[in-house]
């Protein structure tokens, strides 16, 4: 397949806030873009800007080689493109969804002639277009497709490569984000357990801040253990000790009225890493009980 | 109450792997240590380091005007001082427990004649001594006993006073490490959603550290929303926007096989904020939701 789109022209379907922040950026870098959005009115603004408004989504594919989707989730990906010839297109879908619905999509876009990249954003609308916000999207799919556009690509935000399974951009979107909601639980639970009490929530912030960052050590650490399969090597506080001290953190939350909610799921996987094996698991690092999360198939 | 112990001249109850390390930093930094431990197999190398060793904890408690517990736990800490004569005496609680805990144990402690401050040790055996492993203290309770102390109390580790409530201490200290098992459960998660596909650890760990570290804004953004109480200023990403996205979350979870049981309490709690009332909270930042956290008493 050859790419016979110049560098700097490109179709963007769906002008949602994260639509609207792409095109902009795009129209500012002097590209030349084609948009379509479901509802017209909201290609008005684009218009003056400079791009072009397709009157359908059929026209608006038509126009470019390159075509970029943000709409709200896969399902309307598929409707919008449905029956549209794609053959010898390049489309890369910036919708988020799980990694079966990017296979499957690719697999779907493939089989009608197109190349596929599958995007998952990590970022906001008010972070794209600011590259000191530090916002990037990864990408993974046909490298091919990325090597030919990764210079259009790269306009919004960074871009991430991570890998030709088309699946693996939204599972690292995905892991990203769950990881993030883990640590604003945490953060969460720590200021409802001083809530009402004389501590200033501006009190505890820096301290909270020092701590998080520094047993952020985790990340690196629970790799190594997964990757030697030996989780008793490099132990800085073992399992056993661990789960022992888990009832004073649930008795503070009990004195303090707080719901343990957010915290006891982990705690109790850890304790049934210990109890599944004391001897064996009670001087492992902590990082074994995630083990425990995968379920059998 | 004046203080005739020399500054460098102290008791510790305690000899097991926390009070050990304790133990010595006070011996390599000259100060004169009386240790005492129920077992007191345990004291053996300790003596042979330069440390007195008594036969009872009265006689212990006796031999200094400065005494720190640090035992397994506050039951302990109470058998162990049954009976023994507190009149003048300056007593520190290392011991791991609940802010009740310690507000009982410094009511009983002051009942008896002695000062007291209650501790909480941010740090693992191997970091006392090492300064560069940023381990410390949190101190609360009796002003006046800490600031007579203070440049033995630093010997071990750094020493941060929150407070003349004395539950304070363990406060910060229970607070701090239930958000580090948030952070833990986030990352648990994550790595148990590329197990098995071809993501290694190692591979995702940068990716998930500077994200993590991104993220961490959450900290200081909640303080900002629980000071003012207006939760719909400064939103990076709104609570309707996040709900919405939960449902990716949830069925990638199911797709890899993996249990949602991390991560799945604090999206609900977003939900149950949300839906309380949309038109209210659709607009605000996740914080608000951690107000649902508290019971009503
Ligand atoms: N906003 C963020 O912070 C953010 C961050 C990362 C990723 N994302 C992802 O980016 C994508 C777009 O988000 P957004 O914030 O732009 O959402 P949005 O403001 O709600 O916009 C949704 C877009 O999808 C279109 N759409 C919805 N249903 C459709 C259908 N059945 N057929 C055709 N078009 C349809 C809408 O068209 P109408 O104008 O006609 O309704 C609109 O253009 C989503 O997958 C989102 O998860 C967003
Ligand atoms: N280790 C850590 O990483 C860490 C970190 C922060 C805080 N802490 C806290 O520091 C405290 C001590 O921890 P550790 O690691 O030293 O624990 P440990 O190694 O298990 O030692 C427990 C100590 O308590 C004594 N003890 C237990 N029950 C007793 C009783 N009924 N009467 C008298 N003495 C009794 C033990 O005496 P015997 O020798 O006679 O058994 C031993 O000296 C705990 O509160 C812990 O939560 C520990």
């Amino acid at each position: 397949m050859t790419d016979t789109t110049p560098r700097n022209s490109l179709t963007l379907l769906g002008l949602g806030d994260m639509g609207t922040a792409l095109a902009r950026t795009w129209l500012a870098a002097g590209h030349s873009l084609t948009v379509w959005n479901r509802t017209p009115a909201k290609a008005g603004p684009l218009a003056a800007e400079g791009a072009v408004v397709a009157p359908t989504a059929a026209a608006a594919v038509a126009a470019n080689g390159l075509v970029v989707t943000c709409l709200l989730d896969d399902a309307s990906v598929r409707s919008t493109l449905d029956g549209i010839d794609l053959t010898g297109k390049d489309l890369v879908d910036l919708t988020t969804g799980t990694p079966a619905e990017a296979r499957a999509r690719a697999a779907w876009a493939e089989a009608r002639g197109a190349r596929y990249t599958d995007g998952g954003i990590m970022a906001t609308p008010t972070m794209i277009g600011v590259p000191e916000a530090g916002g990037y999207v990864f990408y993974s799919g046909s490298r091919a497709l990325f090597d030919t556009h990764r210079a259009t690509l790269e306009v919004p935000a960074g871009a991430r490569f991570v890998g030709e399974d088309p699946g693996h951009a939204a599972l690292h979107d995905v892991a990203l984000l769950s990881a993030m909601y883990g640590l604003f639980a945490g953060i969460s639970h720590a200021y409802a357990l001083t809530e009402g009490e004389d501590i200033a929530p501006k009190e505890l912030a820096p301290l909270l801040s020092e701590w998080l960052g520094a047993m952020g050590f985790f990340v690196g650490n629970a790799a190594e253990r997964l990757t030697s399969r030996d989780f008793t090597t490099g132990v800085v506080s073992n399992l056993a000790m661990q789960v022992a001290a888990t009832g004073t953190l649930l008795r503070t939350a009990e004195e303090q009225g707080v719901s343990a909610e957010l915290i006891s799921p982990y705690l109790d996987l850890m304790r049934r890493r210990l109890t599944a094996d004391p001897a064996a698991h009670g001087g492992e690092d902590t990082a074994g009980a995630l083990l425990l999360l995968k379920k059998e198939r």
